[in-house]
């Protein structure tokens, strides 16, 4: 047993395993993070500590990552094909999608590495890039049809610094408002999706003309069943979303809550757009049905499952409402279009979602949440006025949803 | 060395590590899981094992939730666009695709809990419920069309215990009939696909009425590459599919398998169809290049890489022949529509990988082998026949393959 | 403390953990594994130690199966759906991606078996039959509407021993040309890319007809569309390609570098394709969007991140130029048609990442560098011409771009 002992203990163990560690094999990679831990831990010095963490942190990025692809799939197909609905405007909503990705990813990398530095890991920061980028595309959804190509670029490159300040603000105690972490918002209903629903409300409000007004959106069969594809990318990769950046002890009930939520919202979705309009309108199927996911987003960690059925349920009702009653209303009283009725799917209830958190989470600091909202809708409408007041220098697309004005290839 | 013991073994390592384990960062989490495993084994009292275990599901969980969420683009995306290919009902195909899903889902999920108590993992939960869910949609696509939207919803409700009672009888020893855990069904050839096809059968059986015998199914070309993307979605999944709750070591040579398997099929359905019908059927593409998929479920894990080949050819071959040749004399000598073909993708290659376990499993109890087969095949089609008596207690839908009286936006 | 000693070192504690380890449940299994790696770490003999690599290496197979999916999904529904572009071929692009990828994997992994041996983990050998796969996409995009569906098959017969030549010669040091491993391709710049588009080069080259060579290749709205959603298919999940085999501390940085890359050549894109042509064309943006994650390849895991961005930038406006500009004088000089463009969007660009690597990467053996370029043009070119001599042995599809001889069904 002695003699064990001292193998175990020798001192050129950890020399033999650093070895091991600069394999560039991934089987041995890991392999030596387990031998390490096991043989070296009577001499766990910091260094050792300090390894050990790197190793673990491996098997989390890859965690993360697949998450971080989920998300990627939502950006791009997801809210892309979502937006493809408009008949005349496709090819332009895909683009569109491409672009503000494209622009939104790399600068708020950029913003956040030289705002908490370069120690955070770099697929977390991918995903808080993403979660902007997810925001973006709602905010461009208030307004898609409505502006030229490039204005989207400019869209984004206004927006990130805007939405990030809101993110330091509500989340990480920026400006000393709101006690770090003392907001709950794991999935994002509040600083993600109320806040880009909020700001492409405060664009389209400042920007939309009369013309805009009075067309109506064109949408035919091929269109709605795109957009019927969109949906249901997003409704696959919602856990994925809600979960990304959980921990691992909590990602089975996160994701399993947003699966609930969702289940609820899509059958509430038909019943009441059913009830409501005496038929079934696909383009409240298409929306709706992800109105569960947003709502669960605060409380997605902290729910229980019935309460996970319950909220996605009222989110489905209440969305579908509004796509069948209130939009109607908000058009002629605000004298707004809100193209793709973000303020529906992701306004109303991000809102609700971030509401819903009082009651349900234990221990909660009500007065940071309401807080949190509050600064929400007011950064978001706020910088969303002014972001309207800055696109039309690039001048007004003259014909709306439809890009044979910009695009080089015949529609049929 | 007896002072690095004495750290090793100071009676506080055990208070420090749940320190750590409750920060809720995720790296600290499992660094902290590694370092309470290394530092705490002199320790290991029943309270550090069972620590351990729950440290140790946390990464089963994470590899178990990306299969999850592949099976469910399976299941929309997959089984949605695969339905797609009826020209007028592809907006109900997955609006019903979105219900069958969130209808069964949430009421497996109850089953499950209350039948198997609280202890299962939860993501191990979800998967069942996909399975189930699964099963559903394959049913649901023999009698695609005829039903009206609040039907498949019925169908959902009915179809759910109905399958969980069989998984409960073939798989988990319920009844008392075969010894749980004797019949080997891994990815689900018997209890998933066969049931599901058989079921559906039971259902067309009971519904199917003059004027649906005699209208024929539109297709178009748009439909036609919709079809194609769901086939493609659930071909690329289809590992998942099979290797979901296939314990680590065992998965390598599972996904490989199913993934010769499908090419294996894919060829053969090509050559097949070719030489039965001169020119290329895409609809037999589309649907018999999955065969392999199905006929591979209950051996994935124990056939070897050329008996799994040698499976999806023949699976492909008996799949494009029964689209060819058999499903036209069902629909005269049955006088059934089966409107997917359900019964050629999933109900022949279903039975036919049930059965080749026979030959190809060492150790296999037979006996139980052939009576799960049978049972699955008389609880589904029997109960898919009351199935089909409750359902027009809600009426019958009078345009079938077509859904202009259901929804509201025109179709073009 | 003498006695936790003993019980840790007992002489059954590894016939029990190794009964934990035969137990299949997942949970029981990497429980075990910790449990073994703990408590049997003062044994640790060949035996222990041979155990913990086969436990270690069922972490790794799970991460790289996840991203071995993801690359299946490029390769059916990304490549797929790229080349339903073409308006009358969209059932036949399709079907031939099915067959392609269904021929080429399993024989690849036949030759690797062969070759390399049992040893090589399952996983990883179906990632490498996967690129592959994807370089046989590539050159098949090349001269995609110009083949009969059987010609297909033989393409993927013929090109699969001789791509796995040149990644043998150029990678694995095959004939002793270039010392093993003294080559950057990590993610496949030259031996996937660029040997695919030379390749596809040399078929074309050899097979252009007159017919072909004046005939308008048609599209229209929807099958534009699809071609979207084909190359957001690839955006998303590039970064696993890229990653696919990299090790766990690397992955992070190159998946970042991988999205840099893709944003900024999408970016230009869209900033070159309005430039050059007044107005934005579709299919630049479908396809040369993708360019950066085509040059990136070489040097995705050396590259830093800022420099990653410039060679998106770069490959962008480099493939884009290509489209707009240079296809149309290739076409005229060199009397071919390359369907796909793939010249600009694999070829140009991939060549550059192989070039891209020699200022970048430290320590980079140049000669074996351009070497390895050099190499895979000439093969990939020389197999190509014979493979267009051989392929017309099966006859010449009559009707180019457009597959209504060989369908059954109607197109609309």
């Amino acid at each position: 047993m002695v003699k064990n002992l001292t193998i175990l203990l020798r001192p050129d163990s950890l020399r033999i395993l650093k070895t091991h560690i600069t394999m560039k094999l991934n089987r041995n990679f890991i392999m030596a993070a387990m031998l390490l831990i096991a043989t070296g831990s009577p001499l766990l010095t910091k260094a050792a500590e300090a390894t050990a963490s790197t190793l673990a942190s491996g098997v989390v990025d890859d965690q993360q990552y697949n998450r971080a692809i989920h998300i990627m799939a939502m950006l791009l197909i997801g809210f892309g094909f979502l937006m493809v609905f408009v008949r005349k405007y496709g090819r332009s909503a895909l683009t569109a999608t491409f672009l503000l990705v494209s622009t939104s990813l790399p600068l708020y990398m950029l913003f956040n590495r030289v705002g908490i530095g370069e120690n955070e890991s770099e697929i977390r920061r991918l995903i808080l890039a993403e979660f902007g980028a997810a925001s973006l595309l709602i905010a461009a959804g208030a307004v898609l049809g409505r502006l030229k190509m490039q204005q989207y670029v400019l869209l984004g490159l206004l927006f990130v610094p805007f939405y990030a300040f809101n993110e330091w603000v509500v989340l990480n105690g920026g400006l000393g408002l709101i006690k770090a972490g003392s907001v709950v918002d794991t999935g994002g209903s509040i600083v993600i999706h109320a806040f880009g629903a909020i700001f492409g409300l405060g664009v389209a409000l400042t920007m939309t003309t009369k013309q805009e007004f009075e067309k109506t959106i064109e949408t035919d069969s091929t269109s709605d069943r795109y957009s019927m594809l969109g949906s249901m990318m997003l409704w696959i990769f919602w856990p994925s979303f809600c979960a990304a950046l959980v921990p691992a002890a909590q990602m089975p009930h996160t994701v399993v809550n947003v699966i609930l939520a969702l289940c609820g919202s899509t059958l509430t979705t038909y019943l009441v757009s059913v009830s409501i309009r005496k038929k079934i309108s696909i383009a409240d199927i298409a929306n709706a049905a992800l109105a569960g996911g947003v709502a669960i987003g605060s409380t997605c960690a902290d729910a229980s499952h019935t309460m996970a059925v319950f909220i996605g349920i009222m989110a489905g009702g209440l969305s579908t409402f509004g796509f069948a009653v209130i939009q109607s209303k908000q058009q002629k009283l605000m004298k707004i279009i809100d193209t793709c009725g973000v303020t529906n799917l992701h306004g109303l209830p991000g809102l609700m979602g971030g509401l819903v958190a009082l009651p349900i989470i234990k221990g909660l600091h009500m007065e940071s949440q309401l807080y949190g909202i509050l600064i929400t809708i007011v950064v978001a409408f706020m910088t969303g006025m002014v972001t309207g007041k800055v696109l039309p220098l690039l001048g007004r697309k003259l014909e709306v949803y439809d890009d044979s004005d910009e695009f080089l290839d015949a529609e049929e």
